[in-house]
């Protein structure tokens, strides 16, 4: 474990780690705006082209953001972990131009699984969607990832 | 309600009114390659710029190839019907390059309410996940939609 | 809505109505500890005649001790509101003699939906279950409830 | 594995040993009625006192049939296998006297996990809810299990 300092620079090493080679976060305009161990906020616009016809964001894009921020907060302890499901319920719509925080906090761990709540949030503080996520930590004799988040 | 064939054009019809404007499922590169009433194929290949830092897909372009496939899906009636929820079990990874179906199919329908289940799948057949969709049907008095699909 | 006082009062008789003739709850031995608008406590001892072969509590009377207080907490209102569906993570098991309280607490209400959370606990405060319910109020016109919790 | 008439014998030897000391679906009057390898059928009347005050069937009893019917299915091979999690949609009541049937089948299974589809239906084919679990099996050096179905 080690104390609060290490483990405060084990989750950001380990977030650097995990988003830097990450095209899809990179590419949707995603930033990390917080990490600590077991929690993480990651920030992203909505794009245009992350709309339907309706001109509201679609809901993937929604889910792709709080995925990602799960995917930091289940890492942040430097042990490759992924996503083993998720769900998520929607609250109200984004629209183009909105700036979404995805805030993810740890809830459970027990052996390899974790549980994760992750809220999405618009501008305004409007909660656009809750997500629920389950992780699974890989071991040395694990069998292929599932998800990588 | 109408006959078959009426049914089955109505929901070509909406499907290509959907997809049309929909910028996030055109800028992923998705094609819709089977639609009927309550049914819906979606195709999507893989790129690098949906993949995270392990070269592969990340969770949330399967979640949203998945929820595309559930829009059109549940939105072959004709009536405005939006996401209310969805939950999603990671099976499999995806690769760049691979290319992934999500073939979504009615379970029920009650009232405004509807259950869809979608499988994803890629070029090899593997099951990559399944993700079960929720959807609500608007109203003439109904509020703001939640998620447009 | 009216004021604090009489929403108070107004969820105090909404769970007596609800709870006096619940057979399924009472004869489960179950007790209301605490109720309030949005929120509700209900304790429950886990009999023998609870559990399996491997002498620990069924997952199915810890998932009924939970949809009972979340039963209580989204008719806290005094509006007819049934379940339209729930999750549940188990992340311990519960044993003959043991003393579960589940906490249920609103997270969202929109139009005729609701979401809440009810966590299960053990007489220690260990956390045994994680339960998110999604409520749909009745209204005029509705159709047969689905699950009346 | 062994061959199929070897894997029905297992299926139906560990039914036998998970049902008959299993209380609270003894209590319950369930019956298994159909084991497969990865099958099971289990049928429950419903009792006045697995009624609430509305006189229909209280949610917590149908997820139970469904919890049981997906704890004989996961585990007919013989290896100990407990619930992680599940999800539930509420389509329709049951009432007192109905005769209601939990269908579990496997959709999946990779390293220790599995997950299962189970539907219940009352005497006249009414589908009244659609359960998915997820299972986990017990290894070798396995902590304490969380949920034993």
């Amino acid at each position: 474990m080690g104390n609060a300092d290490e483990r405060q620079a084990l989750a950001e090493r380990s977030a650097k780690a995990l988003f830097e080679p990450d095209r899809a976060s990179q590419s949707l305009g995603m930033r990390i705006t917080a990490i600590s161990p077991g929690a993480c906020s990651v920030v992203m616009t909505v794009r245009p082209d992350m709309c339907n016809g309706h001109g509201i964001c679609h809901g993937g894009m929604i889910f792709t953001l709080a995925d990602s921020a799960f995917a930091f907060a289940c890492n942040s302890g430097g042990e490759p972990t992924v996503a083993a499901g998720a769900s998520i319920d929607f609250l109200a719509p984004g629209r183009a131009g909105d700036e979404l925080t995805a805030t993810a906090q740890e809830l459970w761990r027990g052996g390899r699984s974790g549980l994760y709540e992750i809220t999405v949030t618009n501008q305004h503080g409007d909660r656009l969607a809750f997500f629920r996520g389950r992780s699974h930590r890989l071991g040395a004799r694990s069998q292929e990832p599932r998800e990588q988040p």
